[in-house]
């Protein structure tokens, strides 16, 4: 009884965050522009009840009694789990002072602006004050929450739980160790032929041509659409309705496709959702109050880069696929092959910015930010030796100068609100999709669909192992279900050592 | 300080019934198939937290001392008003118990399917039982509201306060005294050409034409969007965010013009709302718990009315603007003048649908709607008997025999949702409409702009005298500030009689 009424406070919360996840979807996409002040203040006002729900006496009490009617269950009970995870989630909310929240969402408010500005006149200085702020803020809320080796640990927990520095430090010193011989060998190679992708592609039609492959691979659109955004970006109002969003340059039709196909690779992990999850902590992050199904933002990458870059640049995908993309343009693909498109979408190029990072290098730009957070946060970095220490992993990792703030430390719009912790996530999810491919592709039905352009195996696969279960058990639990082991780089880096070195004749 | 903090409890109620507007507007405009029962629990948590959260002890404790601290202030002060409307909202809720409420939402949840059925299947009897428990559960919440001399007059407050079974009587005697003469007369007449309004009009063209007329009448597209709908609606989330939606027949231009100029019409008014009354009382209908800077809903119709009708259905409309409708329809209107235009679109055909009505006949589908719910609610008028009253209104007003009960008593959608009492804001809204016209176009500058196309002044009448008030005064208050007296019919009865007489040549 207490127990379906604890569960009844967390719909209400699971629907609150929902709201939010719409109000925001709405200012990115739909908003007229002059909206911005107030919607910022219903956000604001939602964010405040839905934290004061969870909290309450009232769910406190149901909490407290529903601990107690199932306290004689198996650990491993849904109903054990559920409750075990809004327990968490509450002491996590009680351990964090309000007013260091609103102080941290207040330099969040400010700190865009002034980090706007400093990028438009790639002048890292103006940035300096907020960001140490922002890193005093978070050593704070480090403390608070609580670590046991390295203050960045405890800012990881809320995207990537279990993760930390020392876990981090052997994964990421591997795949150096692995990919920058790649790099390095391939700036010596020849390019392959670019040019077609760079023909004027009506938005119309890339709008069409990246819905039509986003369905290809799955994405239902009876609980989903494709809008257009600055930044793609996948959003869910419960598995119900999941959408997406990607740009469109009509110069450039990768950007939309690839948008799209990552996108859609989210999508297709909420819609995966068990539909009896909905409203309950497996569909919710208790924790990051935030509406997903995903266990973490590591294994929600893993879903977008698996659909991306294991399926969507693919020989195989391209040798079906290919006669599709022709249909849709006519004109701007007459006079290439499908393995010229597989060769161009995959083309290598170190470059400084990590949005426009081709898959091989991608990691670098997500290592080295991970490293810099970490050495924020334990006092060996100070904030203004940042643009120094920034340079030196470029040149380092991909031989680039880098030849200013705005090319560098400045790019990202993350410190800006205030954020710190969230971008391992990145290189998680790239090697988690590759060991989930992996063992994936043991299936002869998987392997022979992906050969013929039949996906269905593979998402039924994902749903499977990963999709179904929301957020019931850890990252690490579904990795070991589904592959025999926890995290593992080495498929990843078979998959980039194969492509790369077949692509480029290394 | 607790005047102040009584304001911020108000806008934080402000803030949630705006997010309830946004995910109305949202299911209705974009969301996918999928997304309707989820997004049915997520209003439905919004709507009970709003109504706690005006309703708690905390809001009531900041309230008593807010009225303590505003005791000695003027009447008329902004801050007593303000006090005094979060006291009657707070009041009216307390007097209704949660209980009956959630009767009704759950009668109106289980109605629509019902009544959709019956509608398709032209069966009223099986409507029947639903109606007769929604009449039932209505006059039990007038009881709760209080009234004096009608149960109706309860169920009417709430959407046009102050109006009463016994003021609509002598309102709705004269505009049928005055107007059924004129339908008669005109059945006896020849119909202008019509033909070309159902023409091809592609609907990207119809979108573009419809948007550049609602600019042309001053609604702000930095604080708005046009979208498509079955049922055209207007929509705000604070002045700064206030969407329109059309319908688009690609047979049928009419539609989406009208519609859209009555929605701008609609929009006009919130996006007027002075700004220092964002997120207060005075944009807030407290009683209604919706985010509405309009005063009631028959003001809110007098401003969608008078630009529909008074303003886009004018000949001197016509005689300015019809070039530009030509420059979008080239080939559709090459062989039409802007006389036969402005002749078409105010053709008068008496029918059966209320929302397909045009400007003569509509108040009567109006009157006959109003005097049977007011029926119902007295008991002088059974659930059974409704058809038959129904129909026989139908023959004395319009002269037509209702072939079934889907072109009768089946045709709208409100009684399915629970509410009884609001349709008489549609006529009252026409009569405001032409009150305010008329004292507006005294003004020498309104009167020239009118004829010239600059329709800058008659807007800037509407927002002082109307919109820059939002809920501040009374509905009669205002027209007794703008025409010197309360609602009166002549005005719109002396519009409607030398339009169509000279229309019609009576």
């Amino acid at each position: 009884m207490s127990y379906a009424q604890l569960m009844e406070s967390v719909g209400q919360v699971n629907d609150l965050l929902n709201t939010q996840s719409i109000l925001s979807w709405d200012a990115r996409t739909m908003m007229p522009h002059g909206g911005h002040e107030t919607r910022g203040k219903q956000l604001a006002t939602l964010s405040v009840l839905t934290r004061d729900l969870l909290v309450s006496a009232n769910t406190r009490s149901q909490l407290d009694k529903a601990e107690a009617e199932t306290a004689s269950m198996p650990d491993e009970a849904v109903e054990k789990v559920m409750v075990a995870q809004v327990r968490e989630a509450i002491d996590w909310h009680l351990a964090i002072p309000a007013e260091l929240t609103r102080k941290r969402a207040e330099l969040g408010a400010n700190g865009h602006a002034v980090w706007a500005k400093a990028r438009a006149e790639s002048d890292f200085s103006q940035f300096v004050p907020i960001l140490e702020q922002t890193v005093a803020l978070n050593r704070e809320m480090a403390e608070c929450i609580g670590y046991e080796a390295h203050p960045y640990d405890a800012l990881m927990y809320r995207f990537e739980p279990g993760e930390t520095v020392a876990t981090l430090k052997p994964l990421f010193a591997r795949l150096r160790e692995a990919l920058i011989p790649l790099v390095k060998a391939i700036g010596e190679k020849e390019q392959p032929r670019f040019d077609f992708l760079e023909r004027h592609y009506p938005v119309d039609q890339q709008h069409a041509f990246a819905l039509s492959m986003a369905q290809k691979v799955g994405y239902d659109l009876n609980r989903g659409r494709l809008d257009t955004t600055l930044h793609p970006f996948e959003v869910s109002f419960t598995r119900n309705d999941v959408r997406i969003t990607t740009r469109f340059n009509p110069n450039y039709m990768a950007a939309s496709l690839f948008g799209a196909l990552h996108e859609a690779g989210h999508a297709l992990y909420e819609q995966g959702v068990d539909a009896a999850y909905t409203r309950t902590p497996f569909a919710t992050d208790l924790v990051g109050l935030y509406a997903v199904g995903g266990v973490s933002f590591g294994a929600h990458e893993s879903q977008s880069r698996l659909w991306e870059n294991h399926v969507g640049r693919s020989r195989e995908f391209w040798s079906v696929n290919f006669a599709e993309a022709q249909k849709f343009y006519p004109d701007q693909l007459s006079d290439v092959t499908a393995d010229e498109f597989f060769r161009a979408v995959n083309r290598c190029k170190p470059g400084f910015i990590r949005v426009e990072a081709d898959e091989l290098t991608y990691d670098f730009h997500v290592m080295l930010r991970t490293d810099i957070e970490a050495a924020l946060m334990d006092g060996s970095l100070a904030v203004k030796d940042l643009p120094e220490a920034w340079n030196a992993k470029i040149k380092e990792y991909l031989g680039l100068e880098v030849p200013d703030d705005a090319n560098g430390v400045l790019q990202d719009v993350h410190w800006s609100s205030g954020q710190i912790g969230t971008f391992c996530n990145y290189t998680i999810g790239n090697v988690m999709a590759g060991q989930l491919f992996e063992a994936a592709k043991q299936d002869a039905t998987i392997a022979s669909g992906l050969a013929t352009g039949d996906y269905e195996p593979l998402r039924v696969y994902m749903i499977e192992n990963v999709h179904q279960h929301g957020r019931r058990y850890r990252r690490d639990e579904l990795l070991v279900k589904a592959t025999g082991r926890t995290l593992d780089p080495e498929p990843y880096i078979a998959h980039l050592t194969a492509k790369y070195s077949e692509l480029y004749s290394l």
